[in-house]
């Protein structure tokens, strides 16, 4: 299974958002649309997210996740990552205003509330499913 | 928790696609765009998708699904509808040409091989999350 994003959706990488799915409590699956980063690096994704979230928490109790990034231009295109997540702290935000930032125009803390604190996701893909559906 | 979309978000029922996310045989989440149909009559959300998918042979083993459908004008509204499906058969399309072919203008059986089948699938929602990010 292809671990690695194909040519023919790299445009992809820079789309705004993608529907991050996790697994709640009862194994079923939870979807909110998120922010991502793509680390052109390592190949991993990379998402800023509050430690008070539930998608935060199923995931770090559960790893496996998915991530599809819609064409903003085209329905019938996109991609789904799925694979394993693992957190990590992100003092300060540091990598959030270093990575996050520039991407979007925005500054995440802006959204968050006095006292939150944020995590560093990564998503390791074990299979990336890139579909363009004819028609 | 809802079980039914509330009036802040019912412009979202006509949206083009959702992502539905079904769980694999190793638990984790499979996310694909589909078309979609919402059926007043009893509320639920109504999928027309062929038997050798394998969304299809997920949801078939394991009902839990999600499906979001973000706002295509708006990245950060979007709902997600959490329940379980249950499929039937559609003999000869019927009902995917009843329900689907008008809100799409596109006939679904062009889509499909000879001898395709495709089977009804319905989500019964028992948690509906509906989401506008201020921003």
């Amino acid at each position: 299974m292809p671990t690695t994003v194909p040519a023919s959706h790299r445009d992809l990488l820079s789309a705004p958002v993608g529907s991050l799915t996790t697994i709640g409590a009862d194994g079923g699956p939870q979807a909110t649309l998120t922010w991502f980063v793509f680390d052109e690096a390592d190949g991993h994704f990379k998402l800023s997210l509050n430690t008070d979230r539930l998608k935060t928490k199923n995931l770090r109790k559960r790893p496996q996740v998915s991530l599809l990034i819609p064409d903003p231009a085209n329905p019938m295109r996109f991609m789904d990552v799925r694979g394993h997540a693992h957190a990590e702290p992100d003092p300060d935000y540091a990598w959030a205003v270093a990575h996050v930032n520039p991407k979007y125009g925005a500054d995440v803390r802006e959204f968050d509330a006095p006292g939150s604190e944020r995590l560093i996701v990564t998503i390791e893909p074990r299979n990336i499913y890139a579909v363009e559906i004819p028609g």
